[in-house]
């Protein structure tokens, strides 16, 4: 008897579905049927969507944020920013919670990534050279390290700190570390809670 | 100054992913992010596979699984199947793992979903007037509810009961109930026990 399977294309799709970042097996499947069930429409304009994000979004050779031919990047053209200040993040997407806090005014540069042996990226696969022929361009005066407060970002800002000391004159910060607001001291983990005693500010 | 937002193609691709079932919008932004950093190559492979997908594949009229106009229904054209036992199951995901399994050799009937007042689904958006259809064409002499064991899988079970009871020759049955295979007494909730034990079976 001939073995009951998924046709070709549905295969495919799954295929395709199980590569992105946090769908396993089942989830791909589950995805699959659903977009099977919306009908040509839908998946004719999702995979559309998709098509053109993918031929008109470029990364910013200067920050790393997505920008496109046409419009430029709206991190990098954006008038009346701080060109003294350069904030580093591990992703592009980290660049957007940062605009919305309203406290950041200066200019970005994504690494895209973090050091992480386990995943075999190391420093050389993060965007630190183009970092550095950024500051050699001259102009700014902080670099605030504004990367992940885990055991890979940790690495990471170690890692820059280390690599800037080749500038002097740079003033080098990092995201203050402690107590989230709103959250209750019987939420914190012993770690946030050490950092938030190291960290303590005379009022 | 210009708000810093995403380009308009990420956008409209983020806002088609969240759609997509267990894809919250954090999940989405991380998947979009994701593709975009795969570049060109695999967002337009991907977009292909899921356009494809959905332009070739079509619900088979009979059982409700997907099938392709070019090669027909994996699960109907089977030779060698009884075709006096039908499976009646609530997705078309739900085939494989049966077919998998081996226990089972005869025909299938997806209805599509399953009675779920939350979501707004009511008999009439299930596939229950096919089914009957199907068995007035006769041939059947046995229909399996292979439906889940949870609320909605039972008011819908519970339903069909009701429906074939306008076919007095049909023997209707349901799977069993109880502890899953390899599965210890401890790590099983009151209910799979209380139903384990109803179901108990002569030795």
């Amino acid at each position: 008897m001939a073995q009951v399977d998924y046709p070709e294309p549905v295969k495919v799709l799954i295929a395709h579905l199980k590569q992105l970042p946090g769908i396993g097996p089942k989830s791909a499947e589950r995805i699959a049927v659903w977009l099977m069930q919306q009908g040509t429409e839908v998946t004719g304009q999702f995979s559309q969507a998709l098509g053109r994000a993918g031929d008109l979004v470029i990364e910013c050779g200067t920050c790393g944020f997505f920008s496109t031919l046409e419009r430029g990047c709206s991190v990098c053209d954006g008038h009346q920013r701080d060109s003294s200040l350069l904030c580093i993040v591990e992703q592009p997407t980290d660049i957007l919670p940062l605009e919305r806090s309203g406290a950041f005014r200066g200019h970005y540069h994504s690494l895209r990534g973090r050091i992480s042996p386990l995943d075999n990226i190391g420093p050389e696969d993060l965007r630190v050279r183009e970092l550095i022929l950024r500051l050699e361009g001259g102009g700014f005066s902080e670099v605030i390290l504004a990367l992940s407060s885990d055991v890979e970002g940790e690495a990471t800002s170690n890692y820059l700190v280390e690599v800037l000391a080749v500038f002097p004159e740079l003033r080098v910060s990092r995201l203050a570390q402690g107590l989230p607001a709103g959250g209750g001291l019987n939420s914190a983990d012993e770690l946030t809670l050490l950092r938030a005693l190291q960290g303590r500010v005379g009022v």
